[in-house]
């Protein structure tokens, strides 16, 4: 039996897709949702280091019985759609040969969110398809609905601009915001599958720490997208590694524009997310468990005696933060339901 | 035999010592530390509610073989100081007690902490021994160390403010901090004993979050003591509850009052610690793991492009953060090396 | 809007369900697979000590968005089934008087899982309905599958019983089990809701031990079945406590009654379980995040060199130790697929 | 300043001292207890890959100020004795070469252990120095205190093997074992520091599972021993990995050689463990946590009704399981205390 007949479709597939990078941990997850989704049809699931095992035996729980293939970029699979979870710096090559056939490409890698070439270079090196940069969507939904309606090319944001921007959307889209600073926590799965002494259990149990504290490549990411909703605001930013598998906190604090009520802040946040099927405005803080697989983010806000805004967003690292976003940018480049398959 | 000749005293007793309430974690810990303490002799550990138990059949491995008894704060036994760990509220009238028979008396709750009534009763309620408010010496070994050679009741502090006062203090003693904003972090133990659903394993493995998020008691108290050296700054703070059991940082972000360089920040930070033996300035960021079950504080700090600094300060919060900088105290307090027992 | 009317049934209704004691960790579970159940109705789901609080306020990632009421079982709401989540003990009474209006039952307790009243009384106490007493069909779906489907009331058993017999029931059936060893562990959910010492997060984290070392109630009932099954084999059985939330697994140990081959053992288990939907026969040894989340059972047998066996046996001890296989039950005895709700 | 000058020493330095292999979890601890011994030099630490780090920067909480070095087997430096820390099958030939210069050797690896070079080239394959196998003293010191007194060269026991055999000495000794099943758990520093997905955080958190069921090399040592000791009984051993770091336990299913009362066993335990130091018989089961990070093991025995005996035996599997114990040998072989620095 060929192991593909046995995804349960429920619907007419609305997509052949493809996801490269299956052995890592969002490719992995990215592969398991696109298996579980009632309109996509998973086609192949490539691996460079680990082709020829099973999802299911390099992730049991995920329950996706198909074997690792290797993908060669300039022949690749016949697909409508692939999702690409390679490196950074690695990913541009491979979506610049996939969009060249035509395929729709989800990249979740960083190498199209920059609009500053000056920038990406600064922080992650030579661009691997100069061609191609600047020409993708930002692949945050919330932001971005429409233009991801019609994108070919998606680069979907990272965990940390995911939450940092979703918990100050509303005051940045008023240009509310003065200035940023923001404590960032994601559990190890953000870290990566490479083996690290970090990472090992021995090691991170009872643990906890900051990291690139002297400048995270995040941050320029952050700002871009905060001035470009309205707030060209500094962001100090600085994340911390906890002792937990998947889920991501950004503590934001934020210094205002201009002296705004409570009440009007609490207003702005409801009204701006009301309507998302995704976005959930707490009115207690946020904890990590209640939205662990889940595409959701849940966002709190409150405000200081004097002024000073605290925003809260959390969201799993690996689904929000990353592969279930994908889908999601992935749905509405389909024009399927935004949420379809993420319930 | 009698249990308490079990203890290994390595030197004539320079004190006989009681600990009030040995029964919770700081309690506990405080009795284990004096237990183990080449100079004080450990006369008595007691408890409200679980007089009869033994101390290792609550915390075997602090291997302190001595039932607790109940305290009559009237008739206490024959001691030299006390080391009480109540909650906060209860304390003070068991310290007015014990003080009023000359006993010394280190407090680890926050009762004699704050200078202001007015701040107390707002976060605590009504004081418990009002006579005998505002006249503890405040027991951050580093900053009073000559008050407390000197003094009768100390109040020591609480664990965020050690943590952020000790990130700070070289910044605030030059009156350069003009805003901070305090992301803080800590164990299961910070919360103490009482059993809650929040830290069931079940329900804090793979969970964090922040809490208290409207207000922090330990808030007034940094300001306080910031602001006594030198930097009335106002303060933001919001502490987040980890999956690890000991364990706490302080992420510090600060705007000073006046552009300093990065040189000159560092050179601060090198001066001030230089000759501390329980502050270890890093060049690089603090773990948790690296200072668990010690009486030190791990600092690092650095600072950003546009003058923005962040510092990084780490301890173990039942240690540092409350019993053994309880002890460190009480060596002062009694004429001992500041260090005797705590390495 | 009526809560009750946002849930996502998605076919005709085969049953209007009750959840008692929905605050639990098993209660609130069985609670949120009803609710996610595509033919059941969750009508309420009621607690004696929260009652007024929602479901989802306790368990958020259940999203249950319902809240617990209390039951008075001598007037209860207008259902066809009751899933009853008590104490052992307390569970009785009031399924006696949810049969006695014609309510179908299932008791996730142990009060009717015994068949000896003198065990029962041994282990448990005094027994709160004897007149039901063994007139319950035991809740192992793999071994009774006929009789529940005509049952009104079943007695699901524990987690350590349906890991171990499932583990060991191919050999159990065939007579061939002389004596048997289990060393079992479980997560932290095992332990309950209730609060203790034990299980606060700062006493569990890096522990583990084992406990009921003088004997553990659940022997006799896996002694019951084992012999029920064909094999009247003396059980030694120790459980474990571990560091994890949900998780289960039972390392058996056996000794058989006549020598039988490795290939000879393999092939009963495979035809044993070849058509079951929810027990899994691996070819190399479980592990506990594999499952976790389902309904399912991971069996993985091995033979020594001195023909000893060795059977290992792993699930979810709140899903299919417990509240799912409660609901792999209700569907049996409502005429309904096995696996709906639970895939 | 030379770092090594730092080094604490209180008395007369009874020895120089190599640690071969520091740079893994047994290495580094053997290192760092010998750096706060009070009667050891540590003189180098060596490493392979890890050449020119300092022991502070690979684990911090050790706090040995030292950096490691390359180590010449035939040109070692000056030491008296020396302490190796390399995997199975690589320290063969270093201990030969150490023990042709005289120094005296506590190997930590099995190269030793077996006294039938048949079951070692069956587990371990070819051995690395033949002229000595067979030559070294069994580095359990509870049962060969003596031979240990005269040793020039020690296999010190595993984690395993250590646990089970103390575990069931007093009954072995008096050739009632019958029959063994052993079930053993142990944390992710067992599994060394080399970089595993399967001991990724985000892989063992909230897993557990057995490993090596088709037979694990300790088992033919474990049986080696209890023979030695009088009871040549067939031992069944299975090892599970738990989430977390250090600890050990092993369940001890016995069935004995004939019938032997709960009272019987017990004064045999009491007898036997009376006067050890670092054996403790407990009166109710062991705790992990209990005796993290010391040389000691706890013993717990009870008899079931028809006469099973379980025996609980937990230790520290890098410390009383490899790296304490290992000094504990020293200490013997250099005449000092046995206890000396290890309390």
């Amino acid at each position: 039996m060929n192991e593909l007949d046995a995804q349960p479709l429920s619907g007419e597939p609305a997509a052949r897709v493809l996801v490269a990078g299956a052995n890592g941990f969002t490719g992995a997850l990215a592969a398991r949702i696109v298996w579980d989704h009632p309109r996509l049809r998973l086609v192949a699931a490539t691996s460079r280091s680990d082709a020829g095992k099973r999802i299911d035996a390099l992730y049991p729980r995920y329950r996706v019985p198909l074997e690792l293939t290797e993908l060669d970029p300039e022949n690749p699979p016949q697909v409508d759609a692939a999702i690409v979870a390679y490196p950074h710096g690695a990913a541009a090559p491979t979506v610049a040969a996939l969009r060249a056939r035509g395929i729709l490409v989800v990249d979740l890698s960083a190498d199209f969110r920059l609009r500053s070439m000056e920038t990406y270079e600064r922080w992650y090196g030579e661009h691997g398809a100069p061609d191609l940069f600047g020409t993708g969507v930002y692949g945050l939904s919330e932001m971005y609905r429409e233009e991801l309606r019609e994108a070919k090319l998606v680069a979907t944001p990272g965990c940390y601009p995911t939450a940092t921007v979703l918990g100050l959307a509303p005051l940045a889209e008023r240009g509310l915001l003065d200035e940023v600073f923001v404590s960032a926590m994601q559990g190890t799965s953000g870290y990566g599958r490479s083996s690290d002494d970090l990472v090992h259990f021995s090691a991170m149990t009872e643990n906890a720490f900051p990291y690139k504290t002297e400048g995270h490549r995040h941050r320029p990411e952050i700002e871009q997208e905060l001035a470009a909703l309205g707030s060209p605001a500094p962001v100090t930013f600085v994340p911390h590694l906890l002792p937990l598998d998947q889920g991501e906190l950004a503590t934001c604090f934020a210094a205002l524009t201009e002296p705004t009520s409570r009440e009007a802040i609490l207003a702005l946040y409801e009204e701006r997310y009301r309507d998302e099927p995704f976005v959930k405005l707490l009115d207690k803080p946020p904890t990590l468990r209640a939205l662990r697989d889940t595409n959701e983010c849940h966002v709190y806000v409150t405000v200081e005696e004097r002024g000073r805004v605290m925003a809260f967003s959390a969201l799993d690292n690996i689904w929000k933060g990353a592969s279930s976003q994908g889908i999601q940018n992935l749905n509405l480049m389909l024009g399927l339901d935004e949420t379809e398959g993420l319930r």
